[in-house]
């Protein structure tokens, strides 16, 4: 026998009471969250959800997973860790709405090097809020701790989403024509792309910190700008979907405006002229002091436009009449036209 | 304009191309785990299944998310990146298996300081590779390089996994009652559990390197012990589930038997004698070097049993008949018992 005093997990830097706390604290909010499908309560092995109990049981299943990067570390510098688990679901919800799917459910992951359950808890919170707010459900997740991998003050938030889509509604890119107009819905600012660049520049070369009011900012803190929630827009563009008056849509994440277009429009090339709207004063802010290409932040960031729509031209007024009845400001940025056949794919060409 | 050069995103640590080539690695495997139920190819927004395909589109759905933990430490310090990939799609398996679900397909998600595409590429290729085995779909995914979130070599991998049940299938503790009885099955090892205190014991306080070969591993080194995968128990487990003859299955894993068993027995005690397998030898080095407590090690570790079998005592030949045929191992753990009324849910009594 070993001389030395006895282990336990708790001394390996794994306390599952602080887990269970953290899971406590959320629990109502995931209960909020839960919707017509859900079968069970929290804390199963899997979480169970019934498709036939929402209409869907012969609907196409769309998946996405994804994580919210390093704007966690602006989250963490400002001590605010609910509005990350929103920026997390919308970011998911408006990945699978390009493909028309309705969000069904989200589960969510906590990776981190030592469990307060506050911060855990306030991720949690925030991913059940938006979910509920959105209609889904917060359907299971997992917090890990893992003393070593992370430092003790980090951590990863990352989730999954699982909507559904009727069969003929599924939007691939086969409806895309040229000739169609693209319309651009403005961003809130970075959503959650770019955030090493922007806090190589906002936090190294200008030095600022969370709380600066820096004039092109227009009175907000650097952490409110960067911290401003990824909306979704599943609210604003639903019926659109449901009325089948879009061809195509393209949520603007990592690749910006360059790299995601071509994604849903087929062999088809889009020309897109960046003079059809403002960037906000947070992209030109980093963009200059940066020194950063003007290709180049348009690859990076989103630039001021979160979402594009390709609609055929004799859909546009009553797309745009929707979308002007529920507040949203929307900017026509470009149309689609030929792509090269030799290509093999479409590109985005500036006008 | 700034005097200062230029910034760009990959100046900001992040690397697309880097990204873009490990997913080009990996991409065959990923497209070998395709089954009939996916539509389209890697990389949309969100995968796409069609449950119909596959017979499923009358099922409930169950999904879970789940990462590796610190057994990622182990993979790292060994420089085997694959196997880490099974172990969380095959971990994932076993969760829904045991509320009766066949797996249908599964997100992966790397977060990294730095992305090394032949690392990247190994960790999804170990799950795309599983995936296959196992009969379900890699159907999306995201690799995130977060510098400064993660340390340079450090990276978390995390999965979601999704499956289907029959309705009237659905494991739930329902069908349990007093006198069934309790079959394990064997683990290959720790599985994904317990490795912070399996790495103090053995890396810090008896100082072991990755490739020592001590007695009690009887010829293995210490890499090869801790990185053996997690198995899964499907294969051995999915014919006795179609033809109903188990009321009840706990997957071993975070809090052992004792706070495993009794997730799925409703409000019945589960009654199992400790003397009734034998503990393999890693369990038994590290318990004895760390002191562990009993009860905190049988909390701790799955101490040997991976998978409990809960089931009718008029089922047990044929059970044991067909585990047997298909080469496996298994030994009678104990037995269920009626819980106390007033404790509102079952524990695990140590016979």
């Amino acid at each position: 026998m070993s001389s030395e005093p006895p282990l336990t997990y708790k001394d390996a830097g794994v306390d599952i009471a602080a887990q269970d706390e953290a899971l406590t604290r959320a629990r109502s909010a995931i209960r909020a969250s839960f919707t017509p499908g859900v079968l069970g309560d929290v804390g199963s092995f899997g979480g169970l959800f019934d498709l036939a109990k929402v209409g869907c049981q012969d609907a196409i299943l769309v998946a996405s997973a994804d994580g919210v990067g390093t704007k966690l570390d602006v989250a963490k510098r400002a001590g605010i860790f609910d509005t990350v688990g929103r920026d997390l679901v919308q970011h998911c919800i408006n990945d699978i709405l390009v493909q028309g799917a309705q969000p069904l459910f989200f589960l969510d992951y906590v990776g981190t090097g030592r469990v307060e359950a506050r911060i855990v808890s306030d991720l949690i919170r925030g991913c059940a809020e938006a979910c509920r707010d959105n209609g889904l459900a917060l359907l299971g997740g997992e917090t890990a701790e893992m003393p070593g991998l992370y430092d003790e003050g980090d951590f990863d938030l990352v989730g999954t989403i699982v909507g559904a889509v009727a069969r003929d509604k599924v939007l691939d890119g086969s409806r895309v024509r040229p000739g169609q107009v693209l319309l651009g819905m403005p961003s809130t600012g970075l959503h959650t792309n770019g955030y090493s660049l922007a806090r190589k520049v906002l936090f190294e070369r200008l030095a600022l910190e969370i709380d600066d009011r820096p004039d092109e900012l227009e009175g907000r803190t650097v952490g409110e700008a960067l911290l401003a929630p990824h909306r979704s827009y599943k609210e604003a563009l639903w019926p659109l979907l449901e009325e089948g008056r879009i061809a195509a849509l393209a949520h603007i994440t990592g690749g910006g405006l360059r790299d995601n277009v071509p994604r849903v429009i087929g062999g088809c090339d889009a020309v897109i002229d960046r003079a059809s709207w403002a960037v906000p004063g947070l992209f030109r802010m980093i963009c200059e002091a940066g020194g950063i290409e003007r290709d180049e932040a348009y690859r990076v960031f989103n630039m001021g436009i979160g979402m594009v729509l390709v609609i055929d031209p004799e859909e546009e007024s009553a797309v745009r009449a929707h979308l002007a009845s529920v507040g949203e400001e929307i900017v026509s940025i470009g149309s689609v036209a030929a792509g090269a056949p030799e290509a093999g794919k479409g590109v985005v060409r500036w006008a």
